[in-house]
């Protein structure tokens, strides 16, 4: 309802700044050696596919001297590859075309949602992950950024001040993001979701409802008449570590593998996505066999997101 | 509601000319061998239990010469042995008792229903299976039968004209057939499920509703009413290869253990079940834990169909 | 709604006398040594925990000379241990804490809930078990009385008149326990749990319905009006074998690790819980692997009974 050409934009967000382990910013390379974007052009699905090939190397944008700001670490490297995130996804979004980000930590996740928001002004997102990545300047522990792009979105505790972010400005409302699949948050976290009232639907909804249920209820929050731009973001840690092993930060009792391609489906059928994150493919954790199936399944969200189905 | 007493006549299909993989004639053997008619006389089944030992082994009934028949493979010696099969079922079925083929690949379900619907003229399927086995002779890619056996049960695409099959009429109409399990079909299959409408609940339906409900749906469109003599033509590759490791062509994202033997229990409370075709068990996929695991589990499923309980 | 402070009495009840295979005495030291009483203490949970420390090791209460009692096996033993159990659950109960056993075989299950009952004379009982744990001394066929506590609760089948058992009166009526998990139950259990009209919610009725709406309608069978104290037995066994390993007798087809969440999850929410069993960790089944996942598991089971939630 919203794209203007069967066409999507891929961005391979190469980088690993937001968290502290090496490996992640190899994620997008393996997904496009898989074959992602031969299956989303095949005749199957019948997307134009654009990949930016400019995106720069991880290292390539790192600063010589990177100093902590308050706890946060990396954020002149964080900043610097969201925002080049951001533009990429903005320039997709305003041609017409679906925006997909592969990454890479989670923490560009401001980039690309800043990105798609910045043409589509009322922008829904879908947030599936194990973690709610809301921690803010204030409550961060680690200062690990892939765990406080949410809160950058929208513009809690401080982050409008960060030194080096003056580029992003908050785009999101706590009425407009839902959440699926959560089952790991800190304590913090946990005090802003509620504060705010943001709709969460952790794993214990998700067994108290159903897959299919939930869906119905998160798209009834962000989108009642089912006629608001979605842009859904995927941390693949979402997903049970037993289906998606080569993932940094795997949290036991996730999402099954048919409950993954299920939500991105019941995405894709409202006809309203616009734009999809599949993030923290990290392809150094675990072994062989453990990395194809992830790069595999990935590969699969994607395709599911982008109107694959069983029917 | 059907059955005239406690009995069962069971089909060794042992046969693999539908497909390309040696080994799943091997199949009934394992079953026969693990104890799977002992199990079904137990005083906790009490079935009088026939076993059909004239069925020839798999090799015998081939021909000598077996030209393509179009793009399909083995034509004759699939239809020899599911003929072989046909008038097995019929038989078991025009006693009274409930017809059980053991597979073997899944050409043969022509034969099955085939033979059930020949004694029970208003019969219904419930066909649980990874794969939607309704190629055409026209749209088959791989000429393999084991892919068409539904085409030909409703006459469809030329099916009717295929030479060696004249003994096998159209028994089945789109709308007497119900789908479980799907999630790998040919462009082709899904077109024809489409235009027929032919009632269909992939994996993205089971997630989306449960189990629970899907047996409901199930039955309230073969017999809303209870009414109706049903055939379940169970392929053991609906399940996931985690829980049905021997079998020939396993699809990821299956149906659990639970949901299998819940889709066997509901059908056993209609009691309007009357055959039960078990098909692709084949021990020489994977190692030997995974076959003893397949044909225990194999086992189990026909025991909840032929009414063992939890409770 | 019934407890008087935030505070637990932990009751090791290191024992294995109610079943044949040794080291499930050694189940509540492993639960301790991985940190259970801390992460109750802990800041997330704040429980005062007290630690029945004087509760004898498995062996000291092993008399002489044991002979059957009819089939029974061990009876003197069993008797005492659980007798033992009882007085300290009782204790606990009455000091207005949460009683907490950790086990160790399910036949002390007579004194947990005799115990409780004994305080809170309106109990009501959630029992999580793959097994009913209801044969009487007449149906048993083991012999082995972890696979009898439910039946002394209720007083059936001449639990009143067994031997060495004369402390025991029956404390429950069928009306006030409610099962979740069954899956293998002799015959005469299903026979007792029928005519009786127990409620039982075998994985079944898991499938048919799911987990929240089976806790909604336990719930609404126990304590309609959610006003009663409630005591949770929960086996580890009522889980997958492939989620609990370390446990003597496992049955395929079990809950899944969040399926065991939400259910403790959901006794919390009620706020009527007044004690928990977690039973039949066995360190000695399976490998180390399943022995640190069976114990992590337990621990976060008995967490999220006493009040962690995801969000
Ligand atoms: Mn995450
Ligand atoms: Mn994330
Ligand atoms: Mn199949
Ligand atoms: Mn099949
Ligand atoms: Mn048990
Ligand atoms: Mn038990």
């Amino acid at each position: 309802k919203f794209l203007k050409r069967r066409a999507v934009g891929v961005v391979p967000a190469a980088f690993s700044g937001g968290q502290p382990k090496r490996g992640v910013e190899t994620g997008p390379g393996h997904l496009i050696e898989f074959g992602l974007l031969e299956q989303l052009q095949s005749e199957d699905l019948g997307y134009e596919v654009t990949l930016d090939e400019s995106f720069p190397p991880c290292d390539s944008l790192r600063p010589a001297s990177d100093p902590l700001v308050g706890r946060l670490r990396n954020a002149r490297w964080v900043s610097s590859v969201s925002q080049r995130v951001f533009s990429s996804v903005r320039d997709t979004c305003a041609k017409g075309a679906f925006a997909l980000t592969i990454g890479g930590d989670h923490s560009v996740g401001m980039g690309t949602v800043a990105g798609s928001a910045s043409v589509y002004g009322d922008l829904r997102v879908v947030w599936v992950d194990a973690h709610a990545d809301i921690n803010t300047p204030e409550t961060t522990i680690s200062g690990n950024l892939h765990g406080c792009p949410v809160s950058f979105l929208l513009g809690l505790g401080g982050t409008t001040n960060v030194a080096h972010f003056e580029w992003l400005r908050p785009c999101l409302t706590p009425d407009r993001i839902v959440y699926i699949g959560l089952r790991d948050l800190d304590p913090g976290e946990k005090k802003i979701i509620r504060s705010l009232g943001i709709k969460a639907f952790s794993m214990h909804e998700v067994d108290k409802w159903g897959i299919g249920r939930v869906m119905e209820m998160a798209l009834d929050h962000i989108a009642p008449k089912r006629d608001k731009p979605i842009h859904l973001s995927f941390d693949v840690d979402a997903l049970d570590p037993t289906v998606i092993p080569a993932t940094g930060t795997p949290v036991r009792g996730g999402l099954t593998f048919r409950e993954g391609h299920y939500i991105c489906e019941a995405l894709h059928e409202t006809g309203l996505l616009v734009a999809m994150d599949l993030m923290e493919v990290n392809p150094l954790i675990g072994d062989q066999g453990g990395l194809l199936q992830t790069v595999s399944i990935g590969c699969g969200l994607v395709r599911s997101a982008l109107g694959e189905t069983l029917l």
